[in-house]
């Protein structure tokens, strides 16, 4: 197993390493690892929605109310109505999204929610301050970083990125814009693509792990072929809404801080002593946003 | 359920859609499933691995002599010899990579296998035609296809990235550069940054949705916690040593013809009815070359 030793020097901090975690050779997970509190900001619990699989997997999942308000006020009004508690996962297409639907679509939704949301696909750039990714990228004209969120825009418009682990809303045909009952979550090499053509609400912080694992379904475009193989959801709650002992208490890293800057040179220029040739650039869905449990 | 099946005009050719499949607005998966055989070329057997799990799920993987001959000749010759038939998959770390071993890598090799290969991390362009992406990579000066594989090139250097499904070779600190007993395959946003530091000898042509959904392992870097938790391989032979009737017969499409020409500009600009608004770009790494059973 000796070749699998330097590996870990690719991604884990080690007590002869920790030293240098603030020096030119940091890795990115030494820098992350030793990020002071400062670098950290914390996931209100009204924007965070914690889904526990009948398996009692977790997965959270933050909302960006700041792209996409009415779709957010519409998922976080379901999760307050129990909307997917025995709902299910029906939907696991290799390499592309992980989709899941209520108990009952046509159930009547709870107060205060908008049937025909507009399409939040982008919004204006003009009063969010975006700090560059620093290289190009394929889709837009600009990426970088906004809010503790990658975003790509162009002079007048923003918007969140197709990136791997993302949440967005799923739709039926344009002018149809979803609603949010039905979301996807990104499990794949980030399908830019869809940037600008559907609503992202926002992204998962912790169980990625889980939504990888699961088992691709059989049918058309990874649905599961017979709701038998459906993944069964417990319950999808928002955390506010839990017992304080349950409320999951996580931070994301600021991205206008120095220490994301450091995060993402390092992510862009490894010098770690594994690397022979740092890459002096990188993808805006490959410098995923640092998220930690509150210490 | 409705708001799924317009999905299903993103990725799948229908009745109603398959006459437009050469047209402007046909999806790249209509210009797949159109493409005439001229546009297909056959994968030699001699460079394929066929990977058989103990559950019997089937990986194949086509090596990429071109790119790393030393390496690809000791993975041949590993397979040759059974190498890894009751090896183990020993490390599935979330959005990163799926790696393999030997029952023994203390064993013997087989005669020919070069222990010290050399760091066969890219190769001269010079011989090599490069059909261009047409937009920019945050990772090289340019991006393209050569011989049906994605390639980064430099003036003078050309080299396989680490896409979603590529393979490469593990490896001690430089400058070792690994043997070829232990594999890793990418089941991840492209890790890009390992461009030019690691061998890429291959991709998966089939069975990604068998390694993108293996469980994580639970320690450091997903590697298995205990052995009981490895996956077992039942083998891993060379197609060209199986029996006739078991010998996969796969085609890549070609990427210096127009039905490539079509399907990248279908990734890059998607018209099809559900799309509102074409990328007008893409990335290498999502531009998957199309694979099939041959007819």
């Amino acid at each position: 197993m000796r070749r699998i030793l330097p590996i870990l020097a690719l991604l884990l901090p080690t007590a002869a390493t920790a030293a240098s975690a603030a020096g030119p050779n940091a890795t990115p997970s030494e820098i992350v690892a030793h990020a002071p509190d400062t670098a950290w900001a914390d996931v209100p619990v009204d924007r965070l929605l914690v889904m526990t699989l009948a398996n009692g997997a977790r997965i959270t999942i933050e909302l960006a109310p700041q792209f996409a308000p009415v779709h957010t006020d519409n998922i976080a009004a379901l999760a307050r109505a129990h909307w997917w508690d025995g709902g299910a996962i029906i939907r696991v297409q290799e390499n592309y999204v992980v989709q899941w639907a209520p108990r009952d679509e046509k159930a009547r939704p709870p107060a205060g929610f908008v049937a025909h949301p507009p399409a939040e696909y982008d919004r204006p750039r003009h009063d969010i301050a975006i700090r560059p990714l620093g290289f190009p990228d394929p889709y837009a004209p600009s990426a970088g970083f906004a809010a503790g969120w990658p975003v790509a825009a162009d002079e007048d418009r923003v918007w969140l990125p197709h990136c791997y682990g993302m949440v967005g809303v799923g739709r039926d045909m344009p002018p149809d814009t979803g609603d949010g009952q039905e979301l996807y979550a990104v499990n794949s090499e980030a399908p830019r693509q869809l940037d600008r053509n559907l609503a992202v609400v926002g992204r998962v912080l912790t169980g990625m792990d889980t939504f990888g694992a699961l088992p691709r379904g059989t049918a058309a475009l990874g649905f599961y072929a017979s709701k038998a193989q459906n993944v069964a959801i417990r319950s999808v709650s928002l955390a506010a809404d839990l017992p304080p002992a349950r409320q999951p208490h996580l931070q994301v890293m600021r991205t206008d801080g120095p220490t994301f800057t450091a995060y993402l040179n390092a992510r862009a220029n490894r010098t770690d002593p594994f690397f022979i040739r740092p890459a002096h650039g990188v993808a805006l869905c490959n410098v995923p946003v640092p998220v930690r449990e509150k210490p």
